[in-house]
Formats: C-alpha cells, structure tokens, sequence
C-alpha cells in the first residue's frame, strides 16, 4: 500500500471468557472488510503467557476508522470485548507515513 | 504514553530456520531498551498457519528510529532476519495520532 494511510493497532490481552470470541473475531473480519476505506487486517496471539494479541488495520482516512468504529454489530463486538474477552486493551490511531518490504 | 510519538509496525512471516532466531529477538529487546527515544515494544506471534507475528515498537521521533535502524547488532540481526528467518516482512513507520485504552 502506498502511503499516506492510517492503520489502528489494537493491543489486547485475554480473559479465560473466549465463549463467542472466534465467531466474532472472523465477522468483525468479513465487516471490515465491506467498510469504505478498508486496506487490510493483519493479527497475532501468542499462544503462551498473557496471550497478548496484536491486530492491526488499515484504511484510508480518519473517517473510515470513525466509521468502523460506529458500525453497528462492530459497537456489539465493542461491548463483549469489554465485558468478557478482554482483561485490558488499548487502540492507537497512526498515520503510516513510510513502508517498505522484503521478501526471500 | 501521550501522542505523537512514532510506531514501528514490523510483519513477518517466519521460514523454518528458526536458529539463533529467539536468542538474537531476546538481545534486540534489550538493546532497543538503552536507545535513546525508546518507548517501549510490544509483540505476538500466531502458532499455526503461516506463523505471522507482528512486533510494534514505539520511539519519541523519527531519528531515534533511524538511529536504532542503523545500530551495530541491530544491523546484523536485520541480515540475519534476511538470510535465515523470514519468509517476508513489512516495516511501516507511523505517527500514532490518538491513543486510548480499557482496562478490566
């Protein structure tokens, strides 16, 4: 992708409460993706420790990141995330201002 | 931590010649910590499928993650990462705007 676009790195950390978390996570997904503006979604988990999570996506505007946030199912997502899924989490709004690849 | 300040977004996807790799990952971290600007760092790697990991790094400026690009050790772990570890990776370099977070 080419900059300027921005990306939302979300950091997170679980709860032993992951009922209906995958279901979620692969909606969320699949919404995200029909969002104007979207670029791509990139995650990890570790599987040991806390578990911490990374997930980060990418759009095109401010506006579009507004958006998705104000989506509907995603304000629901919104809500389990805080009451079951996650012990602790933070989100940061980036402006992508270089990028560059290697590839074998 | 109280924006702007930068991110470093490094993806990755690992080959299977993991050698040296986590000893060299271990050092780095600690490294990064004595640079001047350095935030902190935050990573995850998935245990299955393509084992993506994402590792977020966070500096003060633009030069401290220059001068942390250019660093002596850094500078061969990165050939290293090239020769051996990754498949491919993306660095993206990014101005983190807002930040907020939750916490149970």
């Amino acid at each position: 992708m080419k900059p300027p676009y921005y990306a939302v790195i979300f950091t997170s950390t679980q709860t032993s409460q992951t009922r209906g978390y995958k279901q979620a996570a692969q909606l969320m997904e699949e919404l995200a993706q029909e969002m104007p503006g979207y670029l791509g979604i990139e995650g990890a988990r570790n599987s040991d420790g806390n578990k911490q999570g990374i997930t980060v996506s990418y759009w095109e505007t401010l506006k579009d990141i507004a958006r998705w946030k104000a989506q509907a199912e995603h304000q629901g997502a919104q809500r389990m995330g805080k009451s079951d899924w996650y012990q602790n989490y933070t989100v940061r709004i980036c402006k992508v201002e270089r990028e560059y690849s290697f590839e074998q």
